[in-house]
């Protein structure tokens, strides 16, 4: 038997294990919402806890509550935002959609953990009342969308940006290292004229850049905080200016500059914002598709692939064949991509289904979008870390590749003319001989104008 | 500092935690694929544990394991099925794309936990070695999708299906108390003819029953097994009969009458039947978003909506507006549809994206269906039970409304033809009056005859 | 200028352009709905066709059109079916959700050709009215859905299905000829053990057929019919028995098993059965894309990539790289199961979003799901035709690559013991050499029994 | 019998049907990609006339062309970009997915119009050559991702954003004409505090707003021009300064300042700036949705629905139930955003296919982004043209609904505390009466001071 204290609400007294610092509704809503086992990630937690030290200052600010009081407050949800309480949010993510049960989880936790601290017992709501102090001049229908923009602006820029950047760094680093490695380029997967391996890892560091720029495009939008807009926007009984002190507060607590946003209906009623961030979570997700998909092709063999590329060994095998290593990294990558595309769709329909005055998709929607970014931030640095800055390239395959390369010719038309290649090409395809040789033998020119005319360092550079 | 353990593997030495059951691969695992927080629900892990059941009574049917040693093995794995190991599965979904490190982590956990038994220290994996014994006749690639299909199969009978019902029945339930509560029907949002509340319900149920034929139909398919194809479909060092003999067996342990995949190349390289089993799961997420949907709508107000039908307290209010009651369990099965949506588009892309003998999307592609069985079934059950069986109708809005309901008339157009019917509506909508007034007033019959012929509940039946 | 005639409706008069067939609804809703280039398939226009004339003949035999007007109409119609009016039908899919103008334009086109025939100029909706006798016990509300699926399961069974066993057939006829073509496997992209090129072609085989077999099980729930439903579903002024009559008569006309949908209400406000459907050709893309990946990366090359498979010529080449040949067909396939992967998730958001007795979505939903039938059909056919059926193998490059193949060594398992069998692997990796090689030199066999127990045919076989 | 007349190509002559504009290569694959009936929207081929007249003078410029040839080019080309010839592109987007055979039909084209011009006969490829000329520095590789953006580009500067201005426009008319018109808010569906009808409209327009300023944010990076690349990106055989005087000449055509891609690879083998653009364009189609529903939300009624608004009317109606209305165009634009969505998938998983140099995805994805383009422009101006700006509300039902709304007692917070608004709340559900009346009957306040504390137009700007 856990031993219990006993809290009240309005529809009356409720049970709780003694040791949790949650309330009555969170309890009772914990009865009514037996649904999957998805919770909000840590990181929302840790927001409201920065919402509520917010919020609490800024009340105190406006005269709306007492400054001691405020302080208490922003102690406990201080804690909070340290991640002190992470276990005394028991609810999953199916809850009303306007997240009002993890918002009245927090009043609760900070109400009770505040007390303590002023010598109070669990349960007593007193001198800290969770709506009456905690809650103040906030709803939840103002508080939620405010926490879910402030978690999704620090991991954006506090985990993402910078994983992205390792990423960049470790794709430029090899783009360097490989500058002078000629090899093959492939057009509809089939043999084209030389380029180097330099350059195909130049075009994924400029994708990677370019999704870092995506995310800061989205994050003005981000930036504006529906607090302030209380009972469906409308800002009833919240104090005057009571949206910029808030603002004020959580710029310093998070370092960002969020401001009020000048039209709380819509900062309520709907998450554009969101789904705009999740298009460039998505277009960052189809980005990491194409790079681990090219480094596992190139990667592939070891002797029956394209194997031009040397995946770092990471230390696991088959169970069966003994020996053999695979691209595994890449497909934890590919893997979370695809779960980002997915959660995109779920986040757009969860966008689009907002009636009147409160979207009511919050929990899925804030879900997925940090879903999202953990995940693609998590699987690009260890891409970065453990893959690719571990690649080589097999310089022995490329070079085999390249003397094969029938396309390489190309580089003769402005000497011999389209016809006289083509014959060279034709020549190479039916003899199964390379194309130098071909030349050679048909009396086009000599095998060292050949090397002269067809070099590949020069082709890649568009030189013929 | 924990205590640790000395596992080996072909690499060399690792540390492990003392108390935990997994070896030598899934720790070095854990420090390769540090990405996200995800697990493997429990049922996933519960099918690995029936599977290794099943695979060492093949084995020893087969003469490929020893039978004590079987045995030992068997109680293991079923401890594991149990749930007893639950905690000793520490690497998130993000692992190699064929779900290599779940299955080692199996096979590890059940040599350790069968050591245990026969009286050794964690570690020794003798007599029973985690891949020559635990995974005799199998490979990652066979007995992973194996267990995608046992844990899909078993979620499926045993959870969605029996929480469908559930939901059916309370739909059939509330027909029958709404059958004779004429309403008026709504199309394009608009005021159309006479139907009752009870015709209503009984399309949800259509819907709740079709959704339970559709996973019906797509089962057959689910219970066709990989096991026995070994590395890379070809069956490989696997002895005669043993798929078969592992389909009776696993038959046993589950009641569902599992078969030998007659093409194990499919089955390994693609997941046809799981993106097919997902697109059941997104027409039964599509029903549901109607249903709650129309039941929310329906429940709008309480005065400045439809107002029609009244849903249960759920004990649950707003934090700033005092006694308004909110359709909570309605948006959570909205939102579980949006997860199922989403969670579909993941599993088409991930099914979509094998590529020769293997498909390398397994743990995302398994984990999104796992998921949208598990929160469909949920808030399925939640929905019949808290919501659907608590409905009710306020028959004085039901009647007010359809006394304004002006395209009644309708069913005037066989004795007072178009054109006067027409009329009746142009003079209600203009003086603002209810049709029946109308048309007494424009002296096209009496109140009496009004009545008789515009009968909502014959209407409803089709009958002008 | 353009000569016109005058028509007239509800709302007064208007110019139609002199040859067109179309009435005032038609003309009246051009003006209104100004979206798009976008039209129904003709097969949608030809089912109105053949629903108008079944709708037709069971008003006769309820009584509720005169015999001869039927017939009138019953022949207009049928010119309709055939393809005769297909210009007339000038709106774009962005009307109505009802589909309501459609109908409407179907109703206007026969009305005035049943008219014309009877020697009536256009215009005069004498004999036959528009909405009195064509759309006769009917309304949008019914007589949409009810073409909706009189179109999707045509267009199943004649041109889909065909399809796909064609491309079934193509792929037999390729895994036979391929059948002892022994290749190297691979997994995770990487080398693996023996298999044959024909086991690859029976997987694709097997997913063919089990798109045919989705099919079919979706079928049933298409062959109910809304039609009989009228207003919201309750079947107002609809005939005893219209029902059954008009779904015996679609079936003479199209030979499928049509029934009357058990609860109409559900026929029209949902369209879970289409959003079903929509399912399994995702499914299908899903197979069609995994098949056009493995031949086209099997094909790459020539000389730089796989060239396992050669594709046939068809014809078309580089602009700039004289005598490039690329998988072209392969990317039609892949494409168009893009597009069908996002037509599911436009089919499922219109299917959520039906709102009580009517689902607006209905145009949106049938052109996607036409769409996806028709570009699967299709593209399955040129790929059967053109592509699968023109596949050869390389067995130079098969072989050359089985005897690069290091894991064909796992057959020695058995024989030399897993420790062995990796140091001839660790040696070949190393030495840059073959396994046979590394074999003999180590001393652990001679050629000779290399050769007889590394037998890649008995390997594929799952012999060791 | 068609008259035909011969052309040649590398594999012989081919018959082309005689006033046919087209050549040999695009005959030729008219007879392999017999799939669908999807073309190019027509903005496409007006952008490669374009392209080809910026490439005819950029190759003037570097003296790679003649003048006198490059001009005749120029003027067949601008011939082609004022839609000409958009009857002589008889492929689908069914094709190679580079799109090669748009590319070469464009270069026929323009060849043999050239030569017409010029006085020769078609298909004479004389003095002007389709590859040779037309083509020259180009490639389908670089050309036809550079038509991708110059199309995308000029839709959406040309037709997206000024329809979205309207729309913008629309709601912010409305805003102001309903700045005054107080209504009860909805969270959750239910009736919440008073707000203003014009604060609805102030927030849709805000969404307007934004979109139009997220398609602002994604133009620089589809400015990037890949011309130049040539084949795979390298830029082989195109003239030094080519890709810099292409720009200057296209700038000067399309009035946007396109500069040359600096990473040419990244710009052909990926899409990420159009699916960038796609997530924006799936933005749009949410807050679409979100206002589609809204608005028909609350005209729904007329009597027995929400009755706010009323919906101009279109003129038309239902076939069965004589004067009812319908918001035809609300459904125009959802449907509309629906296919965007699903577009969006499309384009996704489009963008995540390329492999190596080439992305082999791009006719799908350029005709889902160009088709998202034109629907959300269409319908977001006739959203705003025939619907918002004819949008009335209905006073005597706002009114009513005021008064019925009970948490408008919310202002009296402050003077009675909540317990005692909660007994009024309670009282008025229970007596069926107005909170009004019950909160004068509890005597707590009179009736004039209910009305000076319960102010809507004060509520509304959050004053209690």
């Amino acid at each position: 038997m856990t031993a219990t204290r006993i809290e009240h609400d309005a529809f009356g007294p409720v049970e709780i294990p003694a040791g949790r610092y949650w309330g009555a509704q969170t309890q009772r809503a914990l009865g009514v919402f037996d649904v999957g086992t998805e919770r909000f990630p840590v990181c929302l937690l840790h927001a409201f806890g920065l919402q509520k030290i917010a919020a609490a200052r800024a009340n105190a600010r406006c005269a709306a509550l007492d400054a001691a009081l405020a302080e208490s407050i922003a102690t406990a949800a201080g804690e909070l935002s340290r991640g002190l309480f992470d276990d005394h949010f028991p609810l999953t993510i199916w809850q009303t959609g306007s997240g009002t049960q993890t918002n009245m989880n927090a009043n609760e936790v900070i109400a009770n953990r505040a007390n303590e601290l002023l010598g109070q017992p669990l349960g007593t709501k007193s001198p800290v009342h969770p709506n009456d102090h905690v809650n103040a001049s906030q709803s939840s229908n103002d508080s939620f969308p405010t926490v879910m923009h402030i978690a999704t602006a620090m991991e954006l820029t506090q985990r993402l940006v910078p994983s992205l950047t390792v990423l960049k760094d470790a794709l430029e680093d090899r783009a360097r290292a490989f500058a002078d490695a000629a090899k093959v380029a492939r057009t509809h997967l089939m043999d084209a004229v030389p380029m180097t391996m330099g350059q195909a890892f130049e075009a994924f560091a400029w994708q990677a850049n370019s999704g870092i720029a995506r995310l800061k495009d989205a994050l003005p939008r981000l930036l504006l905080l529906a607090q302030g807009g209380t009972a469906a926007g409308t800002g009833l009984n919240a104090p005057e200016n009571f949206d910029v002190f808030f603002c004020e507060e959580i710029g310093k607590l998070t370092g960002l500059p969020f401001e009020p946003h000048p039209c709380k209906f819509e900062g309520m009623s709907g998450h554009d914002a969101l789904v705009e961030l999740s298009g460039a979570l998505n277009v960052i997700a189809t980005s990491l598709i194409k790079m681990a998909n090219d480094i596992r092709w190139m990667g592939s063999g070891p002797r029956c692939g394209f194997g031009e590329l040397v995946v770092p060994n990471d230390g696991l095998t088959s169970s069966i064949m003994p020996g053999k290593r695979n691209p595994t990294i890449a497909e934890v990558v590919a893997q979370a991509a695809m779960q980002v595309a997915g959660n995109h769709v779920t986040v757009t329909m969860a966008g689009a289904s907002g009636n009147f005055e409160l979207n009511v998709a919050k929990p899925v929607l804030i879900h997925g979008v940090l879903q999202s970014i953990r995940i693609l931030a998590d699987s690009a640095r260890v891409f970065a870390g453990r893959l690719v800055a571990g690649l080589e390239v097999d310089r022995e395959r490329l070079e085999a590749n390249l003397g094969n390369a029938l396309l390489s010719v190309t580089a003769l038309n402005p000497v011999l003319g389209y016809d006289k290649v083509a014959r060279i090409t034709r020549t190479a395809v039916e003899r199964r001989i390379a194309p130098r040789e071909a030349a050679v033998e048909l009396g086009y020119l000599s095998a060292e104008a050949y090397d002269r005319l067809v070099d590949p360092l020069r082709m890649a550079r568009g030189k013929s």
